[in-house]
């Protein structure tokens, strides 16, 4: 990273990621005042999460260390600030309702209100940061937040004027994946995460919670399935630990304005549901795996079972009821695998018995589980194959549908009328290209080769092959970590800074700001990108 | 990496990394007995070192936590545990002269005697090893440690007796090289790197210390070159961290069965000389530096300077005598820019004044640089194009040369009859497949992609291309970390556990020992690997 020291790289950038829709910047240095404070200029009774937001930011400001990525680490700039002049405070200002930030944060998609603006003059008189919502100043002291620098112990801007006008998401869904059960992850690693998120402005923790390998998940209902289903009693996510993780991210004082969507991955993916139910199981561990399932071990939902049906119904509420105030919550629906119910007696026979198919039974599983769903107030998201695939489940139209095979796939989503998240492998699979997990392949090649380097992800079109009617159904998007061969000893340096790479398309847009195509700015991203990743690993 | 785990990955292989090369095991259970001890049979003054190893592997055998990575993580074994016979003792023979290991670590390649027996019976009788040498016997140490797991507050290994007979590397070169200077490593950092080395009986570190980036050492006869090239103050190796870092790696108490091979790379990537020295190198940041170097910064030593000349062999023999036991020392000479020289007027008036050519004074350069070393008493390595690009250097034949641009290339060097050490770009670089670090291609494509997984760099076949008796040239190999995207953050999940691999196919040989291409091998190794790995990340 540091070669971009040289002067090669140094170009006229804030140092802000995303990158605001609309800014102007100046060329003046400007000191932070030892006396520096945040207030509110019409907020009487702010809510407690916005002053511990206003907190952090202080706090982030007198603790952050970054030096300039320049040559001399910014020491050019020493005796320019002697007589710089200093910013005496940053006015926030709600014109909107003052309302927790925790509650605009988890707003359903599209309502939710982001959009602030920023001045900070470069003569010494007060920043002003505007916005109609308290998460949309929540965003702007982000924003604020990435101006500064240090140099020796000054903290400083060198690009003021800076003139932020009606800076928002281009997206409402601006994501990250992660799958806690290929391996797990204790819960500090997931709050690092969300900070990691927030500083970029990603709103949405997808939380791939349970598979086929591992069940780390308390249910209160059916605790046996966490007992007998984790990889051990050390690696369980009590219902306090996911309280204490929804909170975190968006519901409570220590928010982040992220909002967290679990996933209960169904009809496949859930052989590990078999060490306490394998009356619920189809194909358990059959041979050979690749028969059966995208990956050993196989083990799927008997669907045509009412009582599995059922079974899952009241699972699926039980886990909801954990994560009351979520709008939303994906039930999977990826990689079913027909031949499994195909070779399966039990299946069969009940398929024979009512004269019906396995896609009947399938759609009437998706349609109880998300019944139970709707139920408890959330909005179902599935995995792609729910639409394209098994073209007759019978998905409600309200249903957000995640493309994760080929960016290629959208097209097709969208043309049914289903609202899109995009999640394609050929982008956005932070697991990519780095061996095929099973070690049986002796190149060492994977099936989503290469690795997905932040360039490409940065390129990444939302629009990419849709219609002009049809892009209102992109609700934006996200990276995504799988966790086969990734656990907490390289969670940090797989997922950052790449997945910055989607936060700034779904914040920023299809194209760039200035309406050129993102390929073309991968080389001034970069720099913008360098102080973000030092930033976040808190280096000088 | 947890789903191996499941069945379709236990093999019935024991979890020693690299394998031995002659290995029979059992299918009993042995605890390790509460009072188990090393003792030595023979040595009747033993070396401090030798002491101070055996006392790290009993250390690390009570410590060491690995559970079996199988499904119920061992739990099986323990009811069978409990009628185990126990080891009381493991016994240490020498047959060879008592010298400290220290210096047995750093005798020239060819001479080092790495060889040792291991025999643990499963009848709770003693365990012997015996070896030549201190340095056998500490590989021997290494290999007793990795057939231990934990069973709650039991150790045992579950495929006893193990018998290993005269088990020794293929390869004398066993090698890892670490770049600090596109990024700097504290010293912990590089400590813990040979700690992991040591575990996989890598031998030698090979350390690109600076480069046109910074130059982050300091050599007390030409302090300023890095007080003016480091990155800062706080990334410089001072003489005493040097030191520090060879003691740790060979030749002191706390060694690692490691040598240390320093490189100085000239005439090309010295840009940064030119902080202090500008009248010793060329084209310094012309432009496009693409026309002038294979990276930026351009900058080379100005070869056809008598002065430069000697300034480069005085800095190389400063630098040389901060490594004074050390054998081997590498001059670089990698990717020379003729251009560079070409388009540089005061090697052009020089080259015009003498009426000499490039590539005549890059030859008396590299002779001049050499012949301080062999005065030194060090044996020079070289990267191929001093050998394959520049045929007429006129190197010496102890020479060892590097081969990194394409492992095709070895056959040509072999056919120059010289000694070949692997480091190709296409098996071994780590830090190939990430993305372009410049930023300025969109797909983020870099040089040498894709991504080599461990799975390729295990199936790299020292002997491909070569004749029969040409094999004898080959010394060994390595994997490389070149820094421009790694630092501290992310060295361990970069470099490990790739990096095991070649520390397999050069201890184990261009064959699996039973014959078999390596390329055969991927699906047995992962289990071991997998165990290698959770020993390195010290997890449960």
């Amino acid at each position: 990273m540091r070669l971009l020291t040289l002067s090669l790289c140094v170009g006229a950038v804030v140092a802000l990621w995303p990158i605001p829709r609309n800014i102007d910047t100046g060329t003046t240095l400007l000191k932070l005042a030892p006396s520096f404070d945040i207030t509110l200029v019409d907020i009487d009774t702010p809510p407690q999460d916005l002053l511990d937001a206003i907190a952090r930011t202080k706090s982030y400001l007198a603790t952050d260390n970054l030096q300039r990525l320049v040559p001399d680490r910014g020491a050019d700039d020493a005796p320019r600030l002697l007589n710089a002049p200093s910013l005496p405070s940053l006015q926030l200002s709600l014109s909107g309702p003052v309302r927790p930030i925790k509650d605009e944060a988890i707003l359903p998609l599209g309502t939710r209100q982001e959009r602030y603006s920023l001045t900070v003059p470069a003569d010494g008189t007060h920043a002003l940061l505007t916005a109609q919502s308290t998460l949309g100043l929540f965003r702007g002291l982000t924003t604020f937040s990435q101006l500064w620098y240090q140099s020796e112990a000054t903290t400083y801007a060198w690009q003021t004027p800076v003139n932020i006008v009606d800076d928002e998401p281009a997206f409402p869904y601006r994501g990250f994946m992660l799958d806690t059960a290929r391996n797990f992850f204790p819960v500090p690693d997931i709050k690092r995460t969300l900070d990691a998120m927030s500083w970029v402005k990603l709103n949405t923790f997808h939380w791939h919670v349970v598979d086929s390998q591992s069940f780390p998940l308390h249910v209160p209902a059916f605790p046996d399935l966490a007992s007998n289903g984790a990889y051990s009693p050390a690696e369980i996510y009590s219902p306090s630990d996911v309280q204490d993780i929804v909170d975190y991210a968006g519901v409570s004082p220590w928010q982040r304005g992220i909002d967290v969507l679990l996933e209960i991955d169904t009809p496949g993916h859930t052989a590990v549901l078999a060490t306490t139910h394998p009356e619920h199981i189809a194909c358990l561990d059959a041979s050979p795996w690749s028969d059966y399932a995208n990956e050993p071990p196989a083990g799927q939902l008997r669907i045509a079972s009412p009582d599995t049906t059922n079974f899952t119904a009241t699972l699926i509420k039980e886990i909801a009821a954990m994560v009351p105030r979520n709008s939303y919550f994906s039930t999977g629906g990826d990689e079913v695998n027909v031949n499994c119910y195909l070779r399966d007696a039990e299946t069969s026979e009940e398929l024979a018995k009512r004269g019906v198919g396995i896609e009947e039974v399938l759609g009437e599983f998706v349609q109880s589980v998300h019944e139970v769903l709707r139920e408890g107030g959330k909005t179902p998201v599935v995995w792609e194959e729910m639409v394209l695939a098994h073209a007759n489940v019978g998905l409600g139209k309200d249903t957000l549908v995640m493309v994760w095979i080929s960016s290629q796939h959208a097209a097709a989503v969208a043309a049914k009328g289903f609202r899109i998240v995009h999640a394609p492998s050929d982008y956005f699979y932070l697991d990519c290209g780095a061996g095929e997990w099973l070690g049986n392949n002796h190149k060492g090649n994977s099936w989503c080769d290469p690795f997905k380097t932040w360039q490409k992800a940065y390129t990444f079109d939302p629009y990419a092959g849709l219609g002009e009617a049809q892009r209102e159904l992109v609700l934006g998007g996200q990276q995504l970590l799988w966790t086969e061969q990734a656990d907490p000893a390289n969670l940090d340096s797989i997922v950052w800074p790449r997945a910055a790479s989607a936060a700034e398309v779904f914040w920023t847009g299809h194209t760039l700001p200035d309406g050129t195509p993102r390929a073309q700015g991968v080389g001034k991203a970069l720099p913008r990108l360098h102080d973000l990743r030092y930033r976040m690993a808190g280096e000088v």
